[in-house]
C-alpha cells in the first residue's frame, strides 16, 4: 500500500545550457538554439509528491501549509524570476537541464523535510518536456 | 512488464475537516478555513487504474463497461451532489481529507473488482491538490 | 481594435439550488441533484477580462497587481471555502446558479475598477460546465 | 533513485474492434460501437518515457533530437493519418485496442533505443480513457 | 450585457478530406494525408454555448438537461463512433472539413432551439486545430 | 454568421520589464520582480485565430499550411529561444509585456495575411496570465 499527496508551484525562470570548456560550434552542435547566450525561458511546472503514513488523528498525511511553506522557501524565492545560470549556485558549474534542476530541487526539499517521507519531483520545462525525479 | 488501464470519473460534493472532540479553536488552527461549520465544496475528479495482463482474444485489459457501473454504483451514485460528512457512512467517524476519500473509494472498487488487478486510485481535490493511493 | 488582459482565481464553495416557495418535489423536479438540502459543491475557476487601452509609458492595460488585489478583496475572500447560500447576502434571496454567481462577481468588480475598462467574467462551476458575462 | 524524462507525440487515425472468427452479434455484443464496419477514429496523445542515468557532461538523460527521430519514424510515421487495422501489419491479426497500440508502441521503440534504457509508454485514446506500458 | 452558458460533448469519429471531381493527385496536394482513401479520424470536443437572457424564477439561462438531449440526439448518435463521409447524410456532398462539421452542428442545433437563444459552436479536431462558429 | 478558425503555435523566450530612463527604484516598483536586470523567461503558448468566409471548394476557410508558414517565419523564428529585449528589434524602445508582444505578432501577422482575414491574437505568457487582441 502507498498513499502519495502531491502539491504544485511554478517559477519562470531565464537559462542556457553550454559548457564553457567546449567551443562555440560544439554547444552549438549539443545544445542546438538552447545554447543561446542572450539566454531563453520557460514557465516551470512543478509537482511534488510525498509519500508517507496517514496520521489518524487528522487524515493528513502531512500538513500542507509546511509543505508549502518549504517550496516557497526553497524553489520559488531562488528560482523565480531569476536568471539560473547566473542567479543559483547550483547552475554556476553544471548545466540548467530540466533533469539538473530537478535534481536540484529535490534535493532541496529533502533537506528540509522529515526522512520518513519519500519525495518526488515532477518538473515541466514546457507543457511538452518534462522529468520524474524519485529518491 | 506491467499494463495499467485508466478510467475517469468525477463528483461534486460538499465537506468540512473538523475533530468533534477538539475545540473550535484547535480545529480551526489545524484545518483552516476548511474547518468551516457551514461546509464548502470541490469537483473531485477521479481517476481509476487497473493493472493486469491483456486478454488475448478480445485485446482488452478488463471490460471498461463492467468498470464503469462499478465506479458508478461505488463512488458517483453515494458521493456526487451529496455532503460527505453527512451523507456517507464512512466519513461520519474520519475526516473526509482527499487521502481518506482515495482510501475509502479504494476499499469500495477493491470488494467488487476480481483481486487479480492491482488497483490505483487517483483523486483531485483541486486541480492543484491531488493524492495517489495504490494497493 | 480591441485589446483584453485576463487573470485566472479560483474559490471552493458550497452551495444548493432551490426555491423556498417551492414545494419539495417541484424544487427536485427543476433543480434535480443540485437541490440537495445538505449542500454539494465545486472548485469555481475564473477568469476575469479588462478590455481597454495600453499606457504607453509602462506597456500594461491595466496594473495587475490591483487587479489581483480588487479580485482577491471582493471574490476570494466572501466566497472561498464558503456556503454561498448561507454566508454570502447576495444569494439569501437568489439562486446560486452559475449564471447569478458570475453576475453578482461582475457586479461586484465593475464597483471597484474605473468604468473606463470594460469587464468579462468566465467562471467555470466544473470543467464542463460555465458561463461567460460581459457587460 | 530513479530519473525519467517524457517527450510528447500524437497522431489522428482511424481504428474498429471486431474479430473476423466472431458472429456480428458477438463483435456487437463484446465491442459495441467500436466495432462499426466504417470504422471511426481518434487523436492518440503518446508520452513516451525514458528512464536511466544522467549524462555528467551535458546533463542530459538521452539526446532528445534522437528519441524524437525514434518516435517520428517508429509512430508518427506509419501510425499518423492511417487506418490502424487496414495500413499497419501489426494489426491485421490482433485488435488495436489502445492496449494493444501501446505495446506495439513500446515494441517498436525498444528495438531501436539502447537496452540500458527502461521506456514506459502512457497513450490516451481520448482525454478520458488510457493507458500504461512498462518494460 | 451579454450572458451565455456553455455545455460540452465529445464525439469520436473517421473522415478524409477529398473531391470525387478532383485527381488523386489535386486531391493530395490540397488535402495532404488528410485525403488517405483509407480515413483516421478524430475525438472532437464540442462546446455549445448559448446567448439569451436569465429566468429569474429559476436563475438559468437554459434548462441544461434540454440543452444536453438536444446535444445528444442532434450530434452524439449521429456523429460518435461514425464515419462522417460514410454515415452523414450531410457529408455526402460536402466535405467534413472541422469548418464545415461546427456548421452542421449549429444548424442541427438552431433547427431544436427556441430562436430567441444565439447559438455558438466551438470545436476541436485536435487539441491544436479548431473552429468558432457563431450565428 | 462569423467563422474563425484558430492554430496553436508556441516559443520560449527570456524578457524583462523596464525603461531606462527610469531609476531603479521606480523600475522596481512599477515592475517588481519582471525588471530583473539578468532577465527571466516564459513558454509562450499562441492562439492565432482567423476569421473569414468559407471556400466552398474545398471546405477550408484558410489554408492551414500557409498559416503555419506564416507563423513560423514571423514569429517562431525570430522570437523562439529568443532574448526579446536583446535580439527582437520592436522591443528595443517599447517593453516586452504580453500586451505589447500580442500587438506585435498581430502586427507581423496582418503584414503578410491577406486583408479580407481579420484576425485575433490570443497570447498566453503563463497558463494564468493572458491577452487577446482583436484587429
Amino acid at each position: 500500500m502507498s498513499l502519495t499527496v502531491y502539491r504544485k508551484a511554478h517559477f519562470n525562470a531565464a537559462h542556457r545550457l553550454f559548457r564553457e570548456d567546449w567551443s562555440d560550434a560544439k554547444n552549438s552542435q549539443i545544445f542546438g538554439k538552447c545554447s543561446n547566450p542572450n539566454y531563453h525561458g520557460h514557465n516551470y511546472e512543478l509537482e511534488v509528491g510525498i509519500t508517507g503514513d496517514i496520521d489518524a488523528e487528522t487524515g493528513f498525511l502531512i500538513d500542507l501549509k509546511i509543505l508549502k511553506d518549504v517550496i516557497y522557501e526553497e524553489v520559488e524565492i531562488p528560482f523565480d524570476h531569476k536568471n539560473l545560470n547566473v542567479e543559483v549556485e547550483a547552475f554556476k558549474n553544471i548545466n540548467p537541464t530540466v533533469e539538473n534542476i530537478a535534481i536540484e530541487i529535490y534535493n532541496r526539499l529533502t533537506s528540509r523535510l522529515d526522512n520518513r517521507y519519500k519525495v518526488t519531483v515532477k518538473l515541466y520545462e514546457t507543457p511538452r518536456n518534462f522529468v520524474v525525479y524519485t529518491g
